[in-house]
């Protein structure tokens, strides 16, 4: 079984899962039959060993990691290659791969730049 | 004049200011004549006051100030608000908007699915 789990940073506010909520149903609709965790650096469960250790138990070999973040921060550059390694220590026959941040992707971009250019009119 | 000011959150990291560098050449790509500025709420600067201020000194009667967040959390409901009020009584001339979070833009949801599907090969 192969799985996506949508990590995000998390906040104080429990509203800000929705962020993510929103992405994973959005997958779901375009692919019902895929497993899609969402999972938290900060304030929010479930944490990503948290998220990655229950795909593990149910039998996972690949999970595909997705960090919808804006931009490689200090979240990205320190603190998750070394939870990765960890959990890739944790979890050997589960392929942990992790995919560049969401805000990189040249659509994610476009889509965030025609929002601006709509709500200001500016086209 | 009209503007339109994309804020970030903002980190640590210089690199991460370039995840709104890619956001305004998009726009800019799009719509060369807009005038496109940069704020942040913390570390980085300009700050949103900065910001509108150079704006409305450069005669801006209008700026739209897009939210690069993926969603709305303490800083949006809490902090953005008073800082508008403040900045609104400070430049009675110029009209400051304020758009709804790009992550709550059903193109940048479906661009971020698209991105996390593509990764995962989940289509």
């Amino acid at each position: 079984m192969k799985a996506l789990v949508l990590l995000g940073h998390g906040a104080r506010d429990p509203v800000w899962a929705e962020a993510l909520e929103r992405v994973r149903a959005a997958l779901l609709d375009a692919c019902p039959e895929a497993t899609v965790e969402l999972a938290f650096l900060e304030f929010m469960s479930p944490t990503l060993s948290e998220a990655v250790d229950a795909l593990a138990a149910r039998g996972a070999t690949r999970v595909d990691i997705v960090p919808v973040f804006l931009a490689r921060g200090g979240h990205m550059q320190r603190d998750l290659p070394v939870l990765l390694d960890e959990l890739r220590r944790r979890h050997p026959g589960c392929e942990l791969r992790l995919a560049p941040v969401a805000g990189e992707a040249p659509g994610v971009i476009a889509a965030i730049a025609a929002h601006a250019a709509a709500q200001a009119r500016l086209d």
